[in-house]
């Protein structure tokens, strides 16, 4: 059996994130989709929110499980047994920091392999980070993420005003 | 009559944002230069004093208008009636970026376009960044902004050191 | 009156072009599509086909010129009077050819400016290159180019066949 | 059962091209390693050499087979019944062209997913044509390519050299 | 003599700069290693354990002098009567910010020349933002730095936890 | 002593290539150029005229000699006793390639180090061959390259087209 971690911040899920998801499914045998706590910046939704957006969004997929990763990614590959880390691939920059981290984790872990999806070309230059920039600012941003995301970003930011 | 808005930070005005803004105007009827609050950094000028900026340093054109964005910026650009969004160019980092934004702008408002200027080849590389920078360690920044914002400059990190 | 000018070796037509075409004639008040002769590389149709599929695809623009260039881009800018030289930017390679032109065409002629535009991201990635290799192989180029332009594709390709 | 179907020029085989081919036999049942013959270029040496290399340095891996490819990719691909098309990342110019190809690549033919394999850093930036380039110039190329290329090489540019 | 500068924020050495002053040391008669304080990041050590860092490793060169900057870094490579500015390449986001740095000193002070160099591609993709960012997880660095800073970096997220 | 090696095709000198010269001048206490035969494009010069145009632009340096290549470069450094490679960087396709040499060089000789220099902004996107073009289609190509070069492009360009 081939496992491979889909591993990411996701905050929120995108379309994009689930197109990665559409096609991983078909490579391998079962796809671990791990949400990151993301030390760097502040995230809008908890790990938690985060991983029930995940699995609502893929209950058709029988072959995906929703994780979250609290240590080394490679770490966490290896103790799954994973044989791949699958990362979707946006443009030049996402391309130019995607390779650095697949070279440091294959020095931490040589067996681990990191394969490159492309997402589909409506979904290149798609971020979560653009789509809360928009939402911050009360754009439309269901052509970006699901309904149920879309609706959760207008709640979050809501809340997050009137606590201001 | 065609309208075009230029939309930045201006944190403060550069060199290459009136060397944009001089082509623009050959471009256009009327072009808005549109100061954005700048949500993700903090800021050395207010929006107040960046406006003001801009405009003692666009008086010679009366096509020009200095003005803000408080929302999404083709809402801003669909209510001004504008055909088109400019931008300034600089280097790849810069490209793919701006790339990014316009085609999220173009899938929130299809009728607005972007379109893209190259500035003197002498402001490539220049940013408010990096003049920030350079003035706040002292260097001289009169090659690349106007005299009164290099004073504005050294006048505000004056003060911020005699506060730190 | 503002008229650009929108060079390019256009062997053949693509939907691309068609594409930065219906966003250029937005924005100015005359259109001069200029097939250029193509010095570097053979060209599959001549000049004066080029010119004919331009003109068949843009029947429905009355501000829309199909003219072909002679000598230097920013001579027949300048004999044209035209305000701008306007060019579609797809991906990075592109990007840095296309600012390198930019710069020596501003340092022949300063008063030529040169525009940038976006095509539909279905575009992006889309060359005339690429079409002559998929027709040239069999495949099928219906998603890329006009209908007549696809057909021309197939007469060329099987007379060219006939000829080895 | 999946397939994936590796193409290529290999025009001759690298070390780089070996160490895509051992990564990408551990994510599928069955790699075909597939030599194009590469219209816009003329070859060094001939498909059936080029054959021969691939099947000379795979003889390790039962699930490995060495064809070539006459049409267009997808179509064989699809006769394959391939799951994914694999392709080695190396560098920024590489990522372009290859995201190119694989957009277009899913335009004709939406079932066959391309995913992007990163060889071992010491392979990043090698490629056919400079090896050739090295062993035209009598450089050594012992560290690029296994022994009995290298030795096809010497013997070839001493051929050509004889006959010219 | 030829004097150069080496300027960096070297939060921690890692290998890849230790391998770019072993380079910098067979062009220069005297290479300074300049510890800039780094003013838009926090830093993890101070710039005196960063000195002290950079000291233990470069006892080897009689050439090289560490110290630190707090100004401009073109002032400082004047008042030290430097040629050259070293910087170390990596990838294509560097080049570019490089670039722009480049140029930008280059404006303040024209006779100070900055020279790239091309450390060894195991470090190609190495920085200290990853480094620590491995070691804050737990993962084992030993491969990117010397000994000594891997026990520092330990040390110092051990006492970090402990306060937290 | 440390002697440098300035290799390129030179067909013909720039004023960019010039302008790399007078930097690599100040960095070492000889500068050789060399032209190299360049086998992959059929140059305009021959690579007598070439060696005779570079030494009639750099008759002001004492310490800069004009050679040619018939090898590989890192041969001939070797058999100079250079200690490095100067080469001049441009955009972001030109790093890409510059890099890709680089490493492939230090691959065949570990001893001879790379440099990178940066040419004035002005010449950031010139090019010999951009230069060729413009005086092929007529183009005053004053801006770009010395007098006695602008004329040698206008006489051979004229004797080209009697021949034709």
């Amino acid at each position: 059996m081939r496992r491979a971690i889909y591993p990411g911040s996701f905050d929120p899920t995108t379309n994009g994130h689930l197109d990665v998801i559409s096609r991983a499914v078909k490579m391998f045998d079962e796809v671990v989709v791990a949400v990151a706590p993301n030390s760097q910046k502040i995230s809008l939704f908890t790990v938690e929110e985060r991983m029930a957006m995940l699995r609502a969004h893929t209950t058709q997929y029988s072959t995906v499980r929703v994780s979250h990763l609290d240590g080394l990614l490679v770490d966490y590959a290896q103790s799954q047994g994973a044989v791949a880390i699958v990362r979707g691939l946006r443009a030049v920059s996402d391309f130019e920091f995607e390779f650095q981290m697949a070279l440091m984790n294959r020095k931490l872990a040589a067996d681990v392999e990191t394969i490159f999806l492309m997402p589909k070309e409506d979904y290149t230059y798609l971020s979560s980070r653009i789509v809360k920039e928009i939402a911050r600012l009360g754009g439309d941003v269901a052509a970006f993420v699901p309904g149920p995301v879309k609706e959760a970003l207008v709640r979050k930011f809501a809340s997050l005003k009137s606590e201001a």
